[in-house]
């Protein structure tokens, strides 16, 4: 990746484990970081966006910049923003049904946005922390999508804006994410997984499962406070 | 397309002549309809969100959804949404540079939103009314990211919600539209082209010099009222 020293990187940064491991990806190839965040108004979107600020700032972004897509909570369909479908409590499983959790094309609506930003920004890539297995299951995380979502972009823009759309993370195990995170030092008491906006991650969601899995079987110190363990 | 018969088809309508043309042949198929819309704070939003409105009582919409893309605007870089820019007098010729009216990655934007839309409101088809050529050059009219678009929106969603992604007049000449609509009764003094957001259309940006253009070339009588004539 010699070539993208010292060029712009777009950052999708939710604040989770896997887009901070991006960031610190990105960070450690001696890119310029411009972080992109998106509030639509999912159920931790405080949470998030606290997340947000904290790891650009750590992460030394040279531009951020919040996208309200409140838009994407009109649309519902998704328990992250549509209150009243409850949050499940089971991690999903391969070959499982898509859950309930899943916000419809969210990836596509996302990165769409973000080759927006890149074009004007002058970008040379963008990067999306997105787990095609180990993961929850979502169809807009499979590396056929982020590659076809590739070439779409390019093609749908200036020709000279032309940017590498880089998926760093996407074979990976949740808990090999964490030992790469723990090998470029990522902070990661400043990073928010749960689905709930409590003050602390609520050890029952999805996400908090999948999080604490991931510690243990990378035998990582897990920093997190959980309401439960 | 027999087969898209009494389905549900998702048309992207922007209140103009190309998006109401789009309009007009899904219906005239016996498509059900359902119309989205999007404001991202465009000068001519109030304008083109009234015709919306007619356009889409008068092809009786069975849903219809207006998408507050307010992010669209932050990103900027757009004569159409940063008012700082002048609006330029010229009709973009091929080849030439891409016109200051460009929105970055406008349509892999709107689409993206459409899919989800489409996603949850179970439609089978999207239309969008862009037209590749005798336009304004912007990339993301190109079949080739209109193909590429539809195969990223089949990846990222759920396999049960395929659906096609159908461009009927990208090919076509302004000139040639103006005829399918009027072959459709398509009630022209309803929709609305120009840039700016005049009581009647201004009559000298690139968008009323084309409207101008397609009715004089297609030898249809104009029933648009323009400033300057």
């Amino acid at each position: 990746m010699n070539s993208l020293n010292n060029k712009l990187a777009v950052i999708l940064t939710s604040g989770g484990m896997d887009s901070s491991t991006i960031l610190a990806i990105a960070a450690n190839l001696g890119l310029k970081i411009a972080a992109i965040h998106f509030d639509y108004k999912q159920r931790n979107r405080i949470k998030e966006h606290e997340a947000f600020i904290e790891l650009s700032k750590f992460y030394n972004a040279q531009y951020t910049f919040v996208s309200k897509l409140y838009t994407l909570g009109e649309i519902g369909g998704s328990a992250l923003t549509d209150y009243s479908i409850d949050i499940p409590k089971e991690i999903p499983i391969e070959n499982s049904r898509i859950p309930s959790t899943y916000v419809p094309f969210r990836n596509g609506i996302m990165l769409s946005i973000a080759a927006a930003w890149a074009e004007i920004i002058k970008a040379k890539s963008i990067f999306i922390g997105v787990v095609e297995e180990d993961s929850s299951g979502y169809p807009d995380c499979s590396e056929k999508f982020i590659i076809s979502m590739g070439q779409c972009i390019n093609l749908g823009r200036k020709p000279e804006s032309a940017v590498n759309l880089i998926a760093p993370i996407i074979h990976l195990k949740k808990s090999q994410i964490v030992k790469i995170g723990e090998s470029l030092d990522l902070p990661y008491e400043k990073t928010w997984s749960c689905y709930r906006s409590g003050d602390i991650h609520c050890g029952e969601c999805p996400a908090c499962r999948l999080r604490k899995r991931a510690f243990r079987d990378a035998k990582v110190p897990d920093p997190t406070s959980y309401l439960v363990e």
